[in-house]
């Protein structure tokens, strides 16, 4: 493809193109960072990245840059192709899409696949080897469905979806349109529910469900359960890392994202455009507001207002939680200082 | 289901029944939290349950409540019919049962299932799609085998066991009775054992076995590894959630639970009725006492001693543990309250 | 088996036999650890081992112990056949070889296998009961394929590989020679690459590729994603224990150790030699030379030097963070201390 091709391409998108100059118009035929992007390639600069000394020696044949003068003064110096956009990222992600198209598998249903007796398939569907959906099921148009993947009784699958090898679905659970179900993840499985007794542990029967509604993802081997009653809900638009645990009955908002190895407990409710990093933990029943930010292996034992941007175990506000993490270097020193003075 | 039969129901289980009041006899097709039940729906409330102020506006037609003059008031007031038990939680887990009893699969072996040669399947048993069982293995009657499970070669599986979808369980695992093994979760993988040597890392073969007792129950994508030599042991009545690491040697008490994500190094040994929370993690070779309860994100390091409750990194008694992390907040204050004493 | 059989293999062996008796040369059958060897069981002992003091009660029938006086004193007092080498756990690990070798599975392509068009398959293929191979990948010489593994389209995987049990590799993925991949690991996965926009999360393409080098392990429930452009990268000899996240464009140098639960963030580069302990989290970008040792639970959000030993969260050298989380114990004293002096 050539530069100016991909020029036609952001112009219909919605990175905001700015300026260009397509110069000699190079033939594009990959993508890269630009610390490792060669001739022929395309790369891109965001506002104040971290990149930006990398751009002097980048061997890129064209870039992606903010709407920015030094910037574009430089391209021009390194007679390079170049395109100002407001979004670069954007603008990087819309030409990965037209220079790396996913290979999408084939519409049909392998031979292998084993679709019991009462299971509803839109059309253009795609359902690869080995997989299993059993009774009861619905798996709407358009949805690709990879080889392994184990659909239970009575499920629901909207439009579009794409579920990864080996994933599993639990009874009843419903998903709606545009979700990614990545490989090895769970859904819908058992909650963990276990009451004390003289005799041991008596299981709760987890009778509830998962709803997953449009376009949420979910990550490898992630697991979400579901509650003894009511619903486990993961609103619209909520991304999910891989190795999440999401316990029953947790209730998660809208445009969500939850990195690596966060854990929900059970009960736990999530507003809309929370941000946990990795390896965060939320305590059973605790309420986190919306917009709140938690850093990584932040510890969230009580509810959080609206808005907090959060740190620590327990977790408290970040830049308090910064303060502390400094002093506690110097606790031996405020120890000795302490001493000294007693004396 | 009418009300009437429920009580009968619950008088020949386990939670205790003193007293009761059937009104009208309503018509019980579900059950729900006391807030989300609607008509002829029913509920249950425990002592001193955070749920007691959704009690007046609860639309439910019939609740379980514990023996508390206060409450059995109360459901007169609402004119709803009551059971008053010892265990509330018992008895709403006997109703979910009759109520949503769980959708079995059939029994036989499906077709595309693969059974390698000289494996001995009990009576009654349910084998399903794409489920492999690899040569010398064994499973008793009743146990439940959901489809794409793996099984290698010389496993025990014992009665009434249920395996739910792509679990794998491998060479020479035994496990007993009445256990589940949830979705992707792994039995008896290699444990990650290696020699450090100047052309990097041997392998020290990994040749014991993983022994899981009675009444165990695996939560999805968790990982239980073998030894080296001997048995990694999870005892009766254990219940161990989701995408928890067992290392390879670790020996688990009778009647513990262990929460989501939590790990256990290579040889640890747990007493009996063990709680970790979720997140924590147990060093190689530490010895936990029994009754032990560790809450969320502990780091124990050096042996517990029984009947502790521990909290923080590295653990510590949870009371001093409350009051530590109450000051680590104060440390600001602290250090500048120091400064001006020197001065 | 007999004591003197055993002499012989371990004299070609990587250990370094120095001296040792084989009395009555005794038939050894299997292989314990101290504790729990029985007769004609050989166990091991190493040099300031923790189980020293359970040789004198010991029932094996031989032992292999390091060139130490006192411990070959002790092995001639106890009557029992001994051998002393260099590295006792290298012995211990040729010996376990010897008798306890791993049933391999046969040969040959499983007639429940899907192997797709434009697939090249190497000789003495091992593939199992319902693997499926999708089109354009190759897989190399003697490499094993256990049951319900997916590969997706254009992978590469070398020679002598392990791939277990359900484990799933995506598209363009490459494997060295003598991989390991555990059961319900995903290599190849989409990275967590999402932009943010005000119509909620816009997916980052991610169409770089996983590199996994030449005996490289990979534990069970892992997961490597990809990036965006580029490659995650694990070099040669790096072992990865189960349930780990090694994000997207992640690089890791020779000879690691990550174990259990340890958590990378996209973009890190971590050196050579480097060991993380369970529960780690390394951030985004950050930079771990060669050779730093992360104590288990660490969180590691700047770059390290090479050869750190580190701890703690943040991370700060363990010799340090040790002195201050003694002091964190003491925190309730020391605010009581310090009110005190104020007065």
């Amino acid at each position: 493809m050539f530069f100016n091709q991909l020029i036609e391409i952001l112009k219909q998108g919605d990175s905001g193109v700015e300026r260009y100059s397509i110069l000699s118009n190079p033939k594009i035929t990959s993508a890269a960072s630009l610390e490792n992007a060669k001739e022929t390639e395309i790369s891109f600069l965001e506002k104040d990245s971290y990149l930006l000394n990398q751009f002097e020696d980048s061997s890129a044949s064209a870039v992606i840059i903010p709407l920015q003068e030094s910037l574009i003064q430089k391209a021009i110096e390194k007679n390079i192709a170049w395109i100002a956009v407001k979004d670069p990222r954007i603008a990087f992600a819309e030409i990965l899409e037209s220079i790396n198209p996913i290979l999408l598998p084939k519409e049909g249903i392998h031979k292998s696949a084993v679709i019991e007796e009462n299971v509803e398939l839109g059309k253009n569907i795609s359902i690869g080897a080995n997989v299993c959906i059993e009774s009861g099921s619905k798996i709407d148009n358009h949805t690709i469905i990879y080889p392994g993947v184990v659909i239970y009784n009575n499920v629901h699958i909207g439009k579009n979806n794409i579920l990864h090898a080996n994933s599993v679905i639990h009874p009843y659970s419903k998903l709606g349109d545009n979700c990614v179900i990545n490989s090895n993840a769970v859904v819908g499985s058992e909650g963990f529910g276990f009451i004390p007794t003289n005799k041991g542990w008596r299981k709760m029967p987890q009778t509830g469900i998962v709803v997953l509604e449009n376009n949420v993802e979910v990550g490898c081997g992630t697991t979400i359960d579901r509650p003894s009653v009511g619903q486990t809900l993961i609103k619209a638009g909520t991304k999910i890392d891989n190795l999440v645990q999401i316990g029953h009955g947790v209730h998660i908002g809208k445009n969500c994202a939850m990195a690596s190895q966060v854990g929900i407990a059970g009960g736990a409710k999530i507003g809309d455009g929370v941000i946990l990093a990795g390896q965060v933990g939320v305590a059973n029943r605790v309420t986190v507001g919306s917009r709140v930010i938690a850093s990584s292996k932040c510890g969230i034992h009580t509810d959080i207002e609206d808005g907090q941007t959060i740190s620590g175990f327990p977790a408290i506000p970040n830049k308090l939680w910064l303060r502390c993490a400094a002093n506690f270097k110097k606790l031996p020193e405020i120890a000795k200082a302490l001493r000294k003075l007693k004396q």
